[in-house]
């Protein structure tokens, strides 16, 4: 599980392990040890008189009879500003975003009242009983599935994040946008799904083998629909039913949708209710219009379905201010759309030099994965990035090889249409000042 | 993953492979093929006509612009039962605990809002900014840590089963109660947690190498307060702070609590405010009077800390009923809080023979794991039970082994207090009639 342990006392005296410029120390280092943390005491612990010392004061809390438990858990009071960030608050006929505070948050589940949505036509009220999905096409048996039917199928959980190809977008602007991880990349989340695999479905249809594509289409009123290669069908999608343990959330296709582990998320049907088989793609208005990335020569990918190797920092990181010099964990997310993280590499001198940060296992495919890193800040300006390493050997790329191929643009953006601004996967920096602000910096 | 797949069309025409009595099929069996499949087309998937078949009619919500997503996602409004049940709903001066629903519940995961809770003193409104944490007692430097304070240690993210003593209180009944795993299991719950290994904390205090305990307060009216071995503290406790991503939910402990993965619910203290490290227990109200379970010969438990092996299966389980013989899926949840489970055996009939179900992973040590098998019901009375090994070994015991031991009550008790109510970890069995209708019963 990565866990950083060392047994003994205060008062070994083993001097700091630097791995990289600026303060960056093993990932195996122990922060709270001998000399290093003498002299961060008076910062991480301040001490108390004598060893005997008595406990603490009682509270105001500690004092009467709390408040009364309820059928669903509440959150602290002290946490409102832990929440989405919504793009149409008053649900106005366009589209909506919800974005995902990462800056807040921690681990890899992303729970399930935060994680990110986007719906073209706000949140249907489907009535599970009525709700039907048909697979047909090129099948010999075309089936029709009510939920009842579908709960009796062998289930599959795991872990996956979802992420919309627009994810990041302000990050084409020739400058940096100054804004937390929840403008910036607030429309990935990371979850664990429970649902009946597609390929068994597909099995008991019957698909005809000259059949290479499918149509996924939703049952609310946009009716989303993409085209999908038969073989990620094959592969690992899956009809989801349960998100985090609970049915769907409403606003994430309950009570069943489309799972394609890895790929960019409009993909992933919300409301399911039909996988026609076919032997071409369909080109419908949510992959010939919407999400066909043009390129600064003026080409357009034509799809571009992996959301491919990715990290940013997101403790600390814009939104925060180190109150002293002193120890600090460098810790953020990495993911990758075509498989396990491997490794992550972390930067306190804006790229110069670089480190391996830990990463927490077991580490699964296509999920969120957590790395770490102590880090020595001395009080003068730094840089902290992060880059990321998949199994497969893909390398998230660096800022300036990222815009030679895939444009930028002139002034912020915060749309997810046309020119550069889908599918980002370069880094993500932020630069420290002497102050402790952090500031969005490119490197 | 535990992923159950296999390509191919419809038409093959391999037998079912059984392994064990009354229809349990071989855990890697696919479903959905060849006779096995024809034989349950009806019951599985109603044929539409001919290969061709057009897609679903719309819907009414299909219409429409649907309801505007808010800063915290909903849940559909058919999911209104999903919700835990209260045993002091009205918040009266005296303990409240609060039900996981796990038979309405897949996965592994605990969402925050259905996360079983028991609070003797409702639940503290602790400002944040305010609570402190105190180290103290045998140690060179007594420490205090403000919430900012520990925010810049190494974190440490994990997933762990948090169970009440008290869990499962009404299997010591000598008749089996009907009623759903809700009422039976529902005082534990998994979820993954972020936080800082105690360990990091006591070597910054430097730990007394004559020091053999701890004690743990919370800060809650209650203050509950539990002798912990220190030896626990150096292995895998934690102070936790996030709970699935999130800060912890007000009732779980925020802003802090310790975790003591595998160990009784209560030593988990929450809103812990003081870790004293002593060289004796304290024989503490909450050790010495209401956690030293009884036996049938009059002795007792001193100390009980380790919920052992245990699982249960939650689909089918009281309160469905099977609608049609064919095929299902048996489904449940098994845990150890010494280790990983290694396996976990279904039997449907009753016992007589029993067959290793999947077992989806990876498997994480002191989590709940999900396990799974194919079963064809051919219509006539069955009895699934489920029954786990984990991996130091260790066997789910039988009924007639553990009551043996641990005694039963005369009739159906419900309080977690007193004679033969606490660590119950022997096997819950459903008894299945002709109708489909599911029983609870002791095999």
């Amino acid at each position: 599980m990565g866990i950083l342990k060392r047994r003994g006392g205060a008062g070994s005296s083993a001097p700091d392990e630097f791995v990289a410029g600026n303060g960056l120390l093993h990932r195996r280092a122990l922060l709270g040890k001998g000399l290093a943390l003498a002299g961060a005491a008076g910062t991480l612990g301040a001490s108390m008189n004598g060893a005997g010392a008595e406990p603490l004061q009682d509270a105001e809390w500690s004092g009467h009879q709390g408040t009364t438990v309820e059928a669903l858990g509440r959150r602290s009071r002290f946490e409102k500003d832990t929440v989405r960030i919504l793009s149409n608050p008053k649900g106005e006929a366009r589209t909506q975003h919800a974005r995902v505070p990462h800056h807040l948050l921690n681990g890899t589940v992303t729970p399930n009242q935060l994680h990110f949505t986007i719906l073209h036509n706000g949140i249907p009220d489907i009535d599970p009983e009525q709700h039907k999905m048909v697979i047909h096409g090129m099948v010999k048996q075309p089936l029709v599935f009510t939920l009842d039917k579908l709960m009796r199928y062998p289930m599959t959980t795991r872990k996956a994040f979802l992420e919309c190809g627009g994810n990041s977008a302000p990050m084409f602007s020739n400058e940096p946008v100054q804004a937390t991880l929840q403008h910036l990349h607030g429309l990935v989340s990371n979850a664990e799904w429970t649902g009946v695999l597609l390929s068994t479905l597909l099995d008991e249809a019957g698909v005809d083998p000259k059949a290479s594509w499918l149509l996924a289409e939703g049952a609310d009123t946009a009716a989303l629909t993409r085209s999908i290669p038969l073989k990620k069908a094959w592969d690992d999608a899956m009809i989801v039913l349960y998100q985090n343990g609970e049915r769907l959330m409403a606003e994430q296709g309950y009570p069943m949708r489309l799972l394609l582990p890895g790929w960019e998320g409009n993909m992933n049907v919300k409301y399911v209710r039909r996988i026609k088989i076919t032997d071409q793609a369909a080109m419908t208005y949510y992959e010939a219009r919407n999400y066909s990335p043009l390129l600064p020569d003026t080409t357009a990918y034509k799809f571009y379905f992996i959301n491919e190797v990715k990290s940013f920092i997101t403790h600390p990181s814009f939104g925060t201010t180190l109150k002293d010099p002193g120890y600090y964990e460098i810790s953020g997310i990495a993911y990758s759309g075509t498989g396990r993280i491997e490794r992550v590499m972390v930067s306190a001198d804006g790229g110069k030099s670089w480190a391996e940060a830990a990463v927490e296992g077991p580490t699964t495919p296509k999920s969120f994965t957590r790395f770490h890193i102590p880090w020595r800040w001395d009080g003068s300006p730094a840089v902290i990035t992060s880059r990321a390493i998949d199994d497969g050997g893909n390398i998230q790329p660096l800022r300036a090889d990222f815009v030679a191929v895939r444009g930028q643009t002139l002034k912020p953006v915060t749309n997810t249409f046309g020119f550069a601004s889908q599918h980002y996967n370069s880094l993500t920096s932020w630069g420290i000042d002497a102050k402790g602000e952090i500031k969005h910096v490119y490197v």
